[in-house]
């Protein structure tokens, strides 16, 4: 039997609770439902009197990254990434001054490059990310990364995380929980740095993938990372990856788009015991981005529809978080 | 620049320490060059003031599963486990009775499923192991382990595991490595009881797999297995599988077949630090099986050409283990 996370109820049991104490475990979160409703389910899983209570080795919490732990408009940080490497690259590449979706680019042309579709975009991301070794990857990636800005905080991508949820992944992993990363995001472009930044060594970073080959190379092994996509995370290809990586349901999950459906359903429905899904919704255009069904990246339409009939906490990042990013 | 494991350092290493306690990791391991290499690694990477230390978090080891943690002769338990579907399966398909290479199974005629190839195995595991939810495999590989015994020691499978590699798996957790299985056998065939047996959870195994697919089945998630290959983690498919689930290089590889030589090429080559390679080489025809060159299941042929220029351990089963199976 299911007992999905009801909110009526996580409020009555906290309120049975003693008053948060100075250490509060969620500080830049305003009190109210939300985050009553999180600590609610922290509690019940990790109390060991509660018929709710869940064994360590349970304790899985999944975490979407794009617009759930970092930024993600007005694009995502690897289509950034990947438009930069085409202008690096072009000088090797004469060809691509005629040639889609690269000429759309190099022309900084965004309608052009919008016309060219999610095949565009999946042919510019394989061919600026192929032909290297993963580790040469990484570090272009952090090169990159190290030195970039976004265009409207002027900051480095990696300063500009949600720090509420920095913290709930850091209450979580207090908690014991194991926390992943599980992203239709390039996992090979997350793991150089998701450890410094979330706590959350590459062993727990699942993503999008590229196909990779072992070769020695002058001696040396290498994995040398091709232009053929060998696995897309996102959507109905979640569940497939947690089940690949992890092998374990999450009891938790948390995302932001209807990317991140399936999921939640794969975390929360006809499961038994206490679950918590959760979607970030993007409503603070002053301090960040208001943005759900009608924009193309981090897309909320049907998840906006179906979370309260599968009890989902919409966080509210105008009203639920005193602050965005870390000071 | 390497410093690839070499015996004589390991052996002038151990001799400095003091003599073992009473407290010995290895128990069931015998005193002698052996077990001094692995214990002289294990300081040497925990010793926070030898210029070989490593971090806990880079304190990755991988190990192969058949032929290296359990039993893999007559055949691997996981095609005595296709064969044992297909008796059962076959009153649902009449047409098993005149197709191959279900026939010869049926038949008990091993010389035709010899003759139907690797092509014909993969075909039997492909459709025995197909059609159902990961959950439902999970129950049905879990029951036939529990009733399954092994032909020659008739003992359930999950006994016929190795106590010198238990001891060396927990000595190694107790020096903060992480541990993982990398084996060509099924991970969802895996996954139900390494923890039970190995002390490794299902987050820890990397295996071969076919593609799933998420589904809402009567109104709860779902993920079915199709009876497409998804992944061979084997050869050099072993240092990808280690890469897509891991994202670090091991410091430390076990296995006991040329189906292992990349993943330990992949660890010990060309890597700073100090690293250890190993084969387990089944030396024991009175108490195990005794094979290497000249055998289709666990062949190991040019690893042991191999082990002496890339300075990798040959375990002799006969002469440096006490006892092989647990008590």
């Amino acid at each position: 039997m299911m007992k999905s996370f009801a909110p009526g109820l996580a409020i009555a049991f906290v309120l049975a609770l003693p008053a948060l104490a100075d250490d509060d475990p969620l500080p830049s979160w305003n009190e109210g439902d939300t985050k009553r409703a999180i600590i609610a389910f922290v509690r019940g899983v990790t109390d060991k009197d509660s018929d709710t209570y869940v064994g360590e080795d349970a304790r899985i919490a999944t975490f979407d990254n794009d617009g759930t732990l970092w930024i993600e408009q007005p694009m995502y940080t690897q289509l950034a990434f990947a438009l930069d490497r085409v202008k690096e690259m072009a000088d090797d590449h004469p060809e691509w001054k005629t040639t889609q979706p690269f000429q759309a680019v190099l022309e900084g042309d965004m309608k052009a490059l919008g016309a060219a579709g999610e095949k565009g975009l999946l042919e510019l991301v394989a061919t600026t990310h192929a032909g290297m070794s993963t580790e040469r990857f990484a570090e272009i990636a952090s090169d990159w990364l190290a030195g970039a800005k976004h265009p409207k905080f002027d900051q480095p991508y990696t300063a500009l995380v949600y720090q509420p949820m920095l913290e709930l992944i850091e209450y979580l992993q207090d908690n014991d929980f194991e926390t992943f990363i599980v992203s239709g995001g390039g996992i090979e472009f997350m793991r150089p740095w998701t450890e410094e930044v979330y706590g959350i060594p590459p062993q727990q970073v699942v993503g999008s993938s590229i196909a990779t080959e072992f070769k020695m190379v002058d001696g040396k092994p290498a994995l040398m990372r091709t232009d053929k996509i060998d696995f897309i995370d996102d959507k109905a290809g979640k569940p497939v990856g947690i089940n690949a990586h992890i092998g374990h349901r999450p009891i938790a999950a948390f995302g932001n788009s209807d990317g991140d459906f399936e999921m939640l359903q794969y975390t929360t429905i006809g499961a038994d015991g206490l679950r918590l899904g959760a979607f970030v919704h993007h409503t603070d255009a002053e301090r960040e981005y208001a943005y759900d069904r009608e924009t193309h990246i981090g897309k909320l339409d049907k998840g906006l529809d179906a979370a309260a009939e599968n009890g989902w906490l919409l966080i509210d990042m105008k009203t639920d978080w005193k602050t965005i990013f870390p000071q």
